[in-house]
Parts: C-alpha cells; structure tokens; sequence
C-alpha cells in the first residue's frame, strides 16, 4: 500500500521527532473514545451496524476537512505485515490489527493523528506528539472532536458524560499517556517502587505497545487509570506532573550512576554500541535493549560520534521492528530471516 | 627485574609463535623430572639440602655453557607480581612461584627452556615449542638432560629409572603435553565426550595452568597420565597422535558449524570483536573467552582484518594477564582497575 511506502520514506528521510525533554519522555499521546448514538458498541454490534459505522466515518472523513492531508484506510485492503508495521508506529492497536471486515483507521501525513474506527468504541480519536507535550496533543485532538461532533450524534449522558464500551473510559473517555525511557530507574533497581507510588495515584504503567504488552528497551507507559469524575484538563495535568516527576527520578538516578559507577555505565554503553556495530543476527527485544543504552549514552554524552543522537535512535527503533524490516524487504520473512536482517540494517545505519 | 622488562619487549616486538597446526595445538612442552643423589627429595629436604641444590644449579647454569643465552633467576629476588608474570609465561608453575628461599629458575632468551630448582623435584627440565612440536621438545631437553647429568649424580634406578618425589613421574620423569584451543567441540558439546574418550587412554585433560586450573578461553592442556613403563619416545608418539586424533575432531566440528549454523558462528565471532573493541573494563575470563572467539574468526577466516593473526593473539593472550598488565604498568593494580586497563590494552590493540 502507498501509505506504507510513504511513512518509510518519511521515517528515512527525516521523521523529526526532536523536541523538549523527548530525551527521557519520547512522546506524549491523548486517546478519546467516542460512540455514536442508538448504535451497539463494537463488542455488541453486528456486521451490519459495524458497517454503518464504517461507511459513516468513510463519508465524514473522506469528504468533510476534518483533518488536513489524511487518508482514510480500510485495513481489510492490508495484508498483517502491513498492519503490524500501523502497530508499530503507534498508529493502531494490537487488537485493532486483527479485526477483519469493517475495521479502519484514518491517519494524517505527519502521523500525528489517527482515528480507529470500530475498534473497542466506535471511534477512538488519538493524538501523538513527540516529546512532553501533552497539552499539544490534547488541543490537537479537542479540535478534531470538536468537528467531528457536528457530523454525528455522540453518546452522550449529561450524568455520566461520554458512554463508552468499558466502564472505565466513561465520562471524558480521555487516556492521556506518555511514553518514559527510564533506563537509570532500572539499573539502580528504584523502577519498582516507583512504580508502586504512581500507582498509588490512580496511574497506569505498561510497556511499550501498551495493555498487556512487556517492557522492551526500558521504555514505559503511563497513563491514567480512570476517566469519569475528573474534568479533562485536570487528567492532562496529573499525567504531566507525574510524568515530570518520573524525569526527575530518572535524572537524579543517571547523576548518581555517572558519579558513582561511571566505568560500569561507559562500559555497558560501549558494549551495547559495539555488539549493535558488529553482530550478525539480533532480535528486536535484544537490539531494543541495546539501543536503550544508546540512548543512554546519548544523554550522558558517552557515545562521542556526533551523527548518532536521539532522532537517528528513535529511527533505528522504528526501523528494526519486524513488521518495518518485512515492509521494507517487500516480503513475509521468518524469524531467523529476520534477525539476520535486521543486525544488517543496524549495522549499515552504524557504519 | 631486567628479565621481567626483557620479556616484555619481546612479546611486543615480535614474540614469534607461529608455525605447522598452531591453530589448534597451541604449544608443545615436554617435562623431565629429576633428583640429585642423596638429597632428600624436596618435600623432605630442609633449607640446608635446598640451599645445596640452589646453590649447586646455580654454580653449573652460572659457569657452564649448558643453555645458550640463559639466565639463573633466584625467585627471592622477584616481587610477587614479576612471579606471576613468570607462571603467565609458562616458564614457573604456579606451586614454584609461591616459594620462599632457594627457589630458582633458569630460562632462555627465546623461553623454549625453563629449569625450575627445588619445585617438586630438585630439577624440573622444560622445553616449550609452539605448536605441534613434541619430538622438537623433546630433542631440546634431551640434549639439555645429557649435559646436566654429566654435572650432577641423577637419582636412579636400573630397576625403577629416575626416581622422583612424586610415583606418577617414575621411570623417565617424563610428561609430554599439549595445550589445545577447541571452541568447536565447545560449541558442539562434543567435547566432554573427547575428554572421556582420552582419559580412557591414560591422558590427562585440564585447564589452561595445568593442574587443578580452570579452562580459560577453550583452552585444554593434555598430557601422559604415567611415566613408568614406557620408553620416551613412546611417550611422546602417544601424545602426538592423540593431539593429531584431537586437533581432527576439532577441524570436523569447525566445518560442522560453518556449513550448519554459519550465521550462528559469525554472529558469535562478530559480536566478541565488537566486545573486545569498545568494552570499557573486562576480566582476563572474559577476555581470553572472547580471544578465543577471534581465534576460531582467523581460522573460519570470518575475521577479514588481515592484521588480526594467531600471532596477534597469541600476543593479546599474554598481554591481558594479570601478571602481564601489571608488569606492563610497573605497579600494583586491583581489580577494578586491572579490568580498566586490560579493556584500554585490548582497544588500543585493536584500533
């Protein structure tokens, strides 16, 4: 599909993913869950009522300018390798990607924007930012919601706010996360127990492609627990303030490991960088964790060669996962195909 | 000591060990174990027997011209650290190099002979080749053997032959061994089976210092179990074709690997030099592991820097000992720090 080469060659070329603190936070997203009146939830639904809600958001979308350079994409036209490379970009969830008919996403140019339709709720407007930038995310996808309401008729109680699918999204139907590389709180054993703390605030931590998924990379989600009861602002805020507290915890740990251990870090990032330049066959969960100490030693200033900074990282990262190795080779490729494939790619991008 | 620094400067020149099968037979060393008439064996001697064979040796090795270019060292006048040096050579064991008076050790210019004084038994004659070499060797000490016994009273028997401290070195006092590098029968998990196999054959299998040391860096010494019953030679031939016999399996279990897991071995033998090259603090276990890794590289020629050969290895091993950096630095190091400057040694090598 043309999109996929596109959002490759966007990732080659200069994906610019560099902003404030996008160092320890490497980006911020607000997920809204919407629904549309006197139609089942998703989970209740038959095919036909699924298939009013698709050719729906088709019409709204594909004529109305709700939002600038998108493209609206029925996912029953892209193979798996095509989907899961969507996964990976954040674009669509793990669940989402295996629906069959009337399942669709309409994403914008600079994959800022993606609304899933049919998924868990009927809509599930998402906006994505690099960086701490929650407040952005959240007045880009406000907007969106905003115009998009005066196309359909949402489901909405004055007592309860929006309805959604799970009880949980009910009222805002607002998940606001971010996405924290938290290397140091691990090497000095302290992510436990912050963890513990932030939970103890009604918080959500999780791995890198959300529910259920493990931790890769020492990269972290976290988001808000529940979303009824609380205004949609002060939601953005909390996860704001927590996540500055998670930086700084993170912060004071990479201060105390570079004075402390500065031999043990350099080493480990040496090592990391040296293995990634020179192995033969690598999986995505290994280079990941190598990668982290990159990112690591970025920060640290460690790794001394000037064209290796978090935006070339954040490419790597990207480009190494299975569903862009197999989109780039243009075929299905097997595990062992694909760690071979992927230690090539890593090589040549550090050479 | 001079010696110490002597050494030193012919490993970095040019210490040239490469020759016939020096891939896999590392080196070759045939042991005499002899004892002066009416002494008591070291074991039972007191300072004053040990003092009159020190002074004995010393007298001969000092006046005639019995080893070219060699040189009487009394172990009294060496620091803890140029002893260990020494054993890192294969020029003292390790049991010698503990020792207080009266310990000596007489070497050549090029290290194929040691004689160490007052070890086990009075006179442990030693020739040291690389490669597979043991008939060499052998004429080497033999020659050596000759002109010291027209000096000295030998204890021996016409029933027994030499006599020894230890019964296992009865009869011609002889132990041949060889010390073998076999990561593919590591790899292959072939090798404990190899190890059973020998051992039935009279042959003793340990690490890389002989006896009760651990295997470093794939690392095998073997050697003939007993020394009475059978006529030198015969000694000699025995290990020889069973090196051969070993060295054969080893080649088989390389083309094994090669032709089924190449991408495997490549990986292994990619990710050790990429290790070794950017590591920031490493153990000599560690290091030797990964040598070992490179070795198997030049063989495989998987390695293509053409300036890494076995005799640049071979170097590398000596150099990374702990005796070795510490001689290198002309200082106490611990540790930690040994391990930072074996890491700076082995770059700096690499670069």
């Amino acid at each position: 599909m043309q999109i996929i080469q596109k959002l490759i060659d966007r990732t080659n070329n200069s994906l610019n993913i560099n902003s404030l603190l996008d160092n320890i936070v490497i980006s911020s997203r607000i997920r809204l869950a919407r629904n549309i009146e006197e139609i089942p939830f998703t989970s209740n639904s038959n095919k036909d009522d699924r298939k009013k809600i698709f050719n729906l958001a088709k019409d709204i979308f594909d004529s109305k300018d709700i939002i600038k350079d998108s493209v609206f994409i029925d996912l029953g036209d892209y193979t798996q390798i095509e989907r899961l490379f969507l996964v990976e970009r954040h674009l669509v969830s793990q669940e989402h990607s295996k629906g069959g008919e009337n399942y669709g996403v309409v994403i914008n140019d600079t994959e800022t924007i993606s609304i899933m339709i049919n998924e868990e709720d009927h809509f599930r407007l998402q906006a994505l930012h690099s960086g701490l930038q929650l407040f952005s995310s959240w007045k880009l996808i406000d907007e969106i919601d905003e115009k998009l309401s005066k196309e359909v008729n949402y489901a909405f109680s004055p007592l309860f706010g929006y309805l959604t699918a799970c009880p949980t999204n009910l009222g805002t139907g607002m998940r606001a996360s971010v996405m924290l590389h938290l290397p140091a709180l691990i090497l000095t054993k302290q992510i436990n127990k912050i963890i513990a703390s932030v939970s103890k605030m009604d918080v959500i931590v999780r791995g890198l492609y959300g529910e259920g998924s493990k931790v890769l990379g020492d990269i972290f989600q976290i988001s808000n627990q529940g979303a009824f009861g609380f205004k949609e602002e002060d939601i953005v805020k909390k996860i704001e303030e927590i996540a500055k507290y998670i930086v700084e915890c993170e912060k004071t740990a990479r201060e105390y490991l570079l004075k402390e251990s500065r031999q043990v870090i350099e080493d480990k990032i040496w090592r990391a960088y040296g293995i990634l330049k020179h192995c033969r066959t690598i999986s995505s969960a290994e280079s990941l964790s190598l990668i982290s100490f990159l990112r690591l030693g970025v920060d640290l200033k460690i790794m001394p060669k000037s064209d290796i900074d978090f935006n070339f990282l954040n490419r790597m990262m990207l480009l190494i996962q299975p569903g862009h190795l197999q989109n780039i080779e243009k075929r299905r490729l097997d595990i062992k195909n694909r760690d071979i494939l992927r230690a090539d790619l890593i090589r040549k991008m550090l050479n």
